[in-house]
């Protein structure tokens, strides 16, 4: 039996803060019962997690190549360095793994800046204002897109 | 027992020509296969679903209004309106219910005036790029904001 | 006596969902009230009139050019089309009826796609934020410009 | 029985040559007429009245702090300060009357620069294109909303 | 003998009132007239013809759809859709058919908002300014297209 | 019996290389055999024709220049320069002669720099897109406006 | 024997300060001496002088419009006032004399916000960057434009 | 003892109503609190002080022109005139006095066209969002500029 | 006697240069000495002092995440990240401190892209332009705002 | 006693056809007749002349660079090449000469790519909408110039 | 043995007055020394070498046609039409040789219009600010270019 | 015998994956290759080399500033840094080394994004476009600009 896909699920600057602050706007879920919740969803589609969090641009450029060379597929949420970083974009075009971008709120409805992405040019999928459940979503699609490459 | 939650699964112009045309493009599958795989998601979460297409921004518009009186979320593929409609959009906005807005391509990496949505501005989340299994993913998310709501 | 001078009033897209939706952000008024209104200020002012909605900008343009052949002046609110519709702005160029544009809400403090309107570039007068006085003020108006054509 | 609410009439600059100048342009009625128009329209409104004009930006301003103090809602016409006063824009916020802005001609429809409004950010509701009856249209929504008002 | 290759030949809003209105600006010749001259040059390069018009963007699209499906070339002046509609577009570079761009004026002397086209974007040859003659140019063009295709 | 009308057929700068290299790109097709086609519509026109083409600006201003002295009309095709040259429009504009705008391909799906043109400005109908067939439809369209001239 | 023809020549804000501050950039040359040396101009051309210069826009505008009233001709230099001043524009507008627009400096080579002019574009000529010459300039081409109107 | 030097404190257009009007936005903080406060620092530093306001930009510039002659610092809070006024700013420049510009608010977080300072341009300092304490921050600042200038 | 409040004095990029390279640009205090007048300024004010520098994007976020756990209050010079950092502004925004931001040179005075600063969106009080100075000014307002909250 | 100081009087493209036609629009003086009026001031100003057009951009180029070798001044009126030519403008940079800068309209008040010189860079002065009387006026300050060079 | 490669090096309008005028700031060396310099390289490399200069646009046109048709490589340095030609840049296109574009300043830190270059888009390599050295560089990779391609 | 000078070749994010990737887009040359090339270049020219790589801009622009103490001159490709990062560039400014950009591909034919680069702000010359054998010019050119200062 070949062993289960292996998924990168890649977090971006300040995520780690998530549920510790400010509450009442962005609601109690940590991190770390986002990377439980995915792992439950990894778990239901067969897949082998590893997840991870980042503040440092270069850290997660380190990470998306080293993906390259032993995960089959990432999902990422790149923070604010989805609307800034091209090295991470070029990292994540070199690697040339199925890419699924992954963000909590619906980047559209804020700040002009936030509207643009770098990553979603080189990201299959893109789910957004989902909250933690696109996490799920983002896993799941992951999944579909390993079952059709017969990975 | 309470009945299901109605979604309404909207489809905006030459949907209708999916899988017909150009199948190298856009592979072979049609509306009516992404119609039968979206009854089957909507099975599996307990909802019930209608699901239309019209080529006509005024016949969207009155489905988004009589969904106002008579479902309990949208899911929307507004096509080309997407990008020009604020009638559609302001629709959506009157009516107040849940809506997942789908593209079956990654909208962020076709030409500029593909890249802003009217209906973004107005939708909980966006999932684009994830192919027909995109309307899987929303109905699931659908039926999750529902739970979430208790209807 | 010659007949009393013939206005359309014609409305745009979700207009017909006014006063039951939302009543603390838009009013109670519904678009039977506005209609009463209007009347009441038609008849104070010698008019007859045709009070139209349609969400559909064909029907809208059908209904431009038809009042080009049976009415004498047209009071529009064109809804979301006023910010998209090259066709609607053509349809009134064409018949060259005297306009008067009325909008509910002052377009020039909503959202920036909201301050252009390709209406107002063939409308005669523009009346915005006096919510539904506005249609009545447009009436006046109206009025007093059959009354200089000597119609 | 109270007395009548005040509303201060405020006329910008160049406004004291209309009707003596380019007849063939602007017609031959005078800012004189306006203020007699204006007079008749605030006496069947109930309405006391202020009519003035002035081509100095710091006597607009001083003027609509004054009425700040004194009167019950402002009716102006700012001219060409209409486009490029902030400091007009910000008394007239500031002192937080009901605003009514009215243009003699269609601003829509004249060269780019006057297609924005400072004021229009602070008024209540805008009234343009339709020459000196404007302002008794501004006067009759003025005397509306400050019957709304219980003033 | 195969049968004459089919083209429609597809008008969008307003033009239904072209000859009738402001003889002075656009001349006498009549939507009638040009269906006349259309039928004409077809005879003369052997092709039947479809003459269509509607003001409604979704009948068009449908109109575009269906010759799709039971025509060889399209003639299409898009009126005022021609600058907004991303849905026309789209459903005429679903169907593949050769189009043909038409308008009657040259929309490069016109407003800014007239010089793009989304037709243009999917339209093999572009043909405008040259007046109900260019719908003659127009035909000629799609009949060579159609020879060298062999149809 | 009046001579023929005289049209000059102006080609900008590279059309020379036409048909000689990238025959995969831009077809097989030379200038000459431009000529020739040109010609044989001439002909078939009753025009008299002078067809030029030249890399130098200033060449085909003086050409045009010395076309409003001694043509009757100009087709023009006036490759890169189309888009840079306010010299060459205003030479156009100055003679004041009929002016068919040619392109071989359609500008409109290039370059973002290649969408406007200075030539359109002051041309009377422009073709483009259709190839060398392009000419003959200019040519025929020459025709038809030096008929109704009477010339 | 007729009266001279009156030129205002109107100086706009800091245009005092001329010569005594910063005198290696601004030369020595004061605005009394630019008054001089407009004077021996004047008299060169038969010219009567009212020569001014206010710090306060309104006191611009109320003098472009005393001149409406008593003068032939303006030479005007706006100082600031030049790039950001829609109603002294509109003052010159409508007074309807000729208008000469002065700077001392060459306004395009300067920055930006200085290289757009609303009184050019009412202007019926501009000189700038030749210095207090420039005055002169003006005044010479004002005398002009006063001979061939016969006044 | 030399004596103190003398730093002009320049208020623009509509700071005259702070603290009595809408005191929930604005704090109850008057300009005569403000005027006492930066007496206190200017007395803190050894300063002399100038206070004033007018809503009037030409009173403004000819204020910044006679501290020219008369002060040796300035500090601005040039209100709306800050975002407009490019005479004010060529009066600043032309003094040549070190400038200190303050704002209540964070310009920054505001509107668009409040994130521009023609004040900026020339000022050697800038302190915005520091509310009425900005002002005594300026003078500490202004203080230390005349101490290095050895005034 | 509770504790003084502490502030991180945060310094981004190639602030450690500061004094070393170039001093007839940048005179010839080192980061060290800033560091010192910071420590004076603090002590004056009654505060406890962190001042850190690094060149690295990630390191300051950590810096800014740790001081949301551990400090009172903000007092940041972001460097070349200032206009290129979301997810350092992300971090401000999430820590929730009062944040002071200091420029040593005033960057309106700059090249345009030091003209936004992303800091600035979330910063309650902007220093720039006073120098080293400037920490002493961002250090007494950050005193005020703490004495304020009452820590 | 020394030679006259030469200038060239530089013309552009089309300028030749001044006078011949479109009377009615340029009046009926031609290029000849601004010759003549120019060596009348030439001769008036103690200047030799040499007067030039051509409509080819190197031919102006050349006669730049020739200026530069044995001319002393510039007066140009570079016509189209005006708005396009950044290699005019670098030779006029290149020879150093002082250049007046002629238009005999005032291209502020035209099409938007007027409104923008590349000669503007680096002329001297300006002077546009003077007409024929333009050129009078440039060599006047020609004149002026070289006087103050002592040439 | 075979001939050597032939390379032409092609500069454009005003490099011919290179090192005789401006020598502080452009240097003291000639197009003739580059030449020279540019001789010694392709002998270095085993090239022949075309070196020509024009001020004339359509004559570089026609000089890179002819290389099209008799050398093996470009370098250029098309001066002022490296920013404004498409001519140019489309005659580059067509001969298909390999280019090496030269530029003796870094571009990117000019004005602002000097920053786009027609050629880079179809130039093989670019340099640029490397002075007359850059051209030997040029030459060094052209001879690269040509060995790869086993010419 | 001075020692050779010492330059650092600094490269980017992601150019660490050179060669492994993508074999068929980016060739087979790894950055190992590169230094081997850069090395052997650097012997020819009398240069010790330092070569480097990271995916951190911090990293990078420590990297910088030590080249400040240790260095002569800086061979830098930034990669996707080059387009974002203001701190790299203030980096290379502040330590004013001769500084060579280097590029492998034309950046200015890729997606508009990659044509701005801060670092050619900074550089004195650029080279892009070149392949590998662009790091051999680039260090041409260094050795060439150390043999001017004679270090």
């Amino acid at each position: 039996m070949p062993p289960d896909p292996r998924v990168l699920v890649l977090n971006g600057p300040n995520l780690n803060l998530l549920g510790r602050r400010e509450p009442a706007v962005y609601g109690t879920t940590t991190l770390a019962d986002i990377e439980a919740l995915s792992l439950a969803a990894a778990r239901e589609h067969g897949l082998a997690l590893d997840f991870r969090q980042s503040n440092h641009e270069g850290v997660l450029i380190d990470a998306v190549q080293e993906a390259g060379r032993e995960m089959d597929a990432i999902v990422i949420n790149a923070g604010g360095y989805t609307h800034t970083s091209v090295a991470l974009r070029d990292a994540l075009a070199a690697v040339g793994l199925p890419v699924v971008e992954v963000h909590l709120t619906n980047i559209h409805r804020r700040e002009p800046y936030r509207r643009h992405s770098y990553v979603s040019e080189v990201a299959d999928a893109l789910i957004c204002g989902a909250g933690p459940h696109g996490y799920a979503l983002a896993l799941a699609h992951a999944a579909m897109l390993l079952k059709k490459e017969g990975r």
